[in-house]
């Protein structure tokens, strides 16, 4: 066995005038990576959201093993609060080891086969990579698709349905986080069933902030991430999966592409078998249990009228700025807000402005949509009355400086009318 | 949109004596799921082992956004550390977001395109593992077996290498879990690269309990978890990729089968582009900044000699006990030793009172090694003198509850003097 070569790994990527302290004190190589101290924020962007202390003061718990008791314990309670969440009565029903696109390919890799025929409605980058994803794995890919800031329509998805050979399945994001645009999908699921395919829906920004109604909208496959409605850290992504999806899953003729997110085999590992597919990661699965508690305790219901409560807030108030909203009327997310940029402004001095002076983060554009908009989050924790308050006021003092014509207090006017119609 | 059935969600998975009650008081509901209270435990299995208390402190650093100032500064560093840790130059070097599989699965579906023939060394459960991913990807893999316990030997790699048309990769696993062998690999770098192939090597089990020296070896793709030698939760996969792998990489014909695992977009996230791919595990990503600070401060050579000083007083005091160790002598791992259950034992009752009454976990059989063998680790932070001595006195005081004839006190005798002859 070699020996460790002292001299030579320090060496890398280290100041030159390191090299002559450093064999003096080996501590000043250290002193190079200080203490962590990344800033609190108020998180108004698409995600992350912030997170409730109980949830940080939860991922302390004590690590243990993947297959300890005490962590199998943990895994059941977290399957049955994930149901209750993507209201389902689904037995495959747990938390993918990797963040909210990694539930999508894990729908993809699973329910794909070579040359399988998919339709996906791509109205923004969500159903973009929806489509992506699905070709790389061999699927012919059916997209059917819209302006972005506008739903796609049922009659639309129903022609691709009925132009594809032997479809596998619909893919829908009900929440599309590029452009605010809530999908109506209550009607996809037997609509998809009626051409004998799957229906596949991306709610990753859509649990825990508006109804996700999988059984009763006959959904079969759907996954989310931690950091939006949830209210956890990033780092996992709850997946649901309805007998009919498994049944094809089971029915394989080839392998799934993927390894790590086979569900035949990590479904041994979550399911009664307990049999070791990779190590889970056990602190984020301590935090998702915990969030999960939180929303459960809240109740769906009051949940999702104290997002509607505050978006409409926001939305009077943003719109009494004299700004405009980029998605549709009515199809309008309460969870995330997307504003149009107005023009002569530069987009990310004015986020760099509201990082600087408020600690707050909203998201800029992706896509067709970078450069134009700003996306304002109010997920989870981060659905607030007070945050609210803040970012109307912290984005007409920064808009103001930047000399854009606005009456000033309007937007907290309207905010404050809009809550009091709630009342 | 169809308004939320609170009813029926509630009624998901729940008791039937719930049913009367939920009505009169909802937190009923709320108390069937309890506080968070897993057992403190000595994790001396396969991994995860213990995490160090800055560790745990660095996650609850407030979460901020993935494209935040202060993460990206984070990101730099972690990138430097993990440089330093795998001693490499390689501008490629991070953490993937999932558990070390993940890292695997990054390595196969960025270098493996159809129908590509690779060369897999399968002494273990893990070289199994690569063999079943790269399959999956299309791959012809040549397997070149080597009994349990056992190394694979560099001539009949080469003869493989030979034998198959174009090789692509060689991937060998660096230190076998299943096994704890200890797989030579110094010489393996030039061996593939003579045939024209890359060399990927799994450290999953070897960054931070021994060298892995990525730039000398001439390793092109190496990966590894946080949760064993690095100190951290489980939940990231750092990565490395030698510029000569990342040509392979971009000379694609084929994109990647993999949407969440493509290195092509993944390095414009982590690189200066700062291009959003997916939403980064933040909290996960903090621990890591923690655990390789501590990996730093320690220095490399000086934790290596911790592993190996701790594995020498374990392996003596486990043989003086009478129990034989699985992998070939020369070759066994320090960071985990595998014991030989004695005849007549049910080793599972074995692990569940070391549990039990000493809140220490040990790690199963996997495989053909099922019910055949313990697994021991001493890794990262678990890697101290007071674990051994609790690993052998706990062990001792079982097995002889069990009825096995063991002289009492020889196994701490051994270990006491393996230690002092290092000192």
């Amino acid at each position: 066995m070699a020996s460790f070569k002292h001299q030579r790994a320090h060496d890398i990527d280290l100041p030159r005038w390191l090299y002559a302290v450093r064999t003096l004190k080996e501590e000043v190589h250290v002193a190079l990576f200080p203490e962590l101290q990344p800033s609190a924020r108020v998180l108004l962007g698409p995600g992350p959201s912030n997170v409730h202390p109980r949830v940080m003061k939860a991922m302390l718990s004590p690590v243990v093993g993947h297959l300890d008791p005490d962590f199998v314990r943990v895994m059941e309670e977290i399957k049955k609060l994930l149901r209750i969440v993507f209201q389902t009565t689904n037995e495959i029903t747990f938390p993918v080891s990797g963040t909210g696109s990694a539930g999508m390919e894990t729908a993809m890799a699973n329910l794909i086969e070579d040359s399988d025929e998919v339709v996906v409605a791509v109205n923004g980058a969500f159903g973009e990579r929806i489509a992506d994803a699905a070709g790389r794995l061999g699927a012919k890919v059916h997209r059917v698709e819209a302006e972005w800031g506008r739903i796609v329509e049922a009659e639309r998805l129903e022609a691709a349905l009925k132009t594809a050979r032997q479809p596998k399945l619909l893919a829908v994001v009900h929440a599309e986080t590029s452009t605010g645009v809530h999908q109506p999908v209550e009607e996809l699921g037997a609509l998809a069933h009626r051409y004998g395919a799957l229906l596949v829906m991306d709610a990753v920004t859509s649990l825990g902030c508006v109804p996700v109604e999988v059984d009763h909208w006959q959904i079969d496959a759907c996954y989310s991430c931690t950091q939006k409605g949830i209210g956890a850290p990033p780092g996992l992504a709850p997946i649901t999966f309805s007998e009919r999806a498994m049944k094809v899953v089971r029915s394989r003729k080839q392998e799934s592409r993927s390894w790590y997110f086979d569900l035949a085999m990590i479904e041994r590992y979550w399911g009664p078998d307990r049999l070791y597919h990779h190590t889970a990661p056990i602190s984020m699965n301590y935090a998702i249990y915990e969030a999960l508690r939180i929303v459960v305790e809240e109740g769906l219901e009051a949940r999702f009228r104290r997002h509607r409560a505050n978006a409409a807030a926001l939305q009077a108030g943003l719109q009494a700025m004299g700004l405009g909203l980029a998605a549709q009327p009515n199809y309008r997310l309460p969870q995330l807000t997307v504003v149009q940029v107005p023009g002569g402004i530069d987009e990310a001095n004015v986020r760099a402005e509201l990082l600087r002076l408020f600690n707050l983060e909203i998201g800029a554009g992706l896509g067709v949509f970078k450069g134009k908009v700003w996306r304002i989050g109010l997920m989870g924790e981060s659905s607030k009355r007070e945050n609210v308050m803040l970012m109307l006021s912290a984005l007409e003092t920064v808009l103001a400086a930047q000399g854009i014509e606005i009456e000033r207090g309007a937007a907290l006017v309207s905010a404050d009318h809009s809550y009091s119609c709630v009342q």
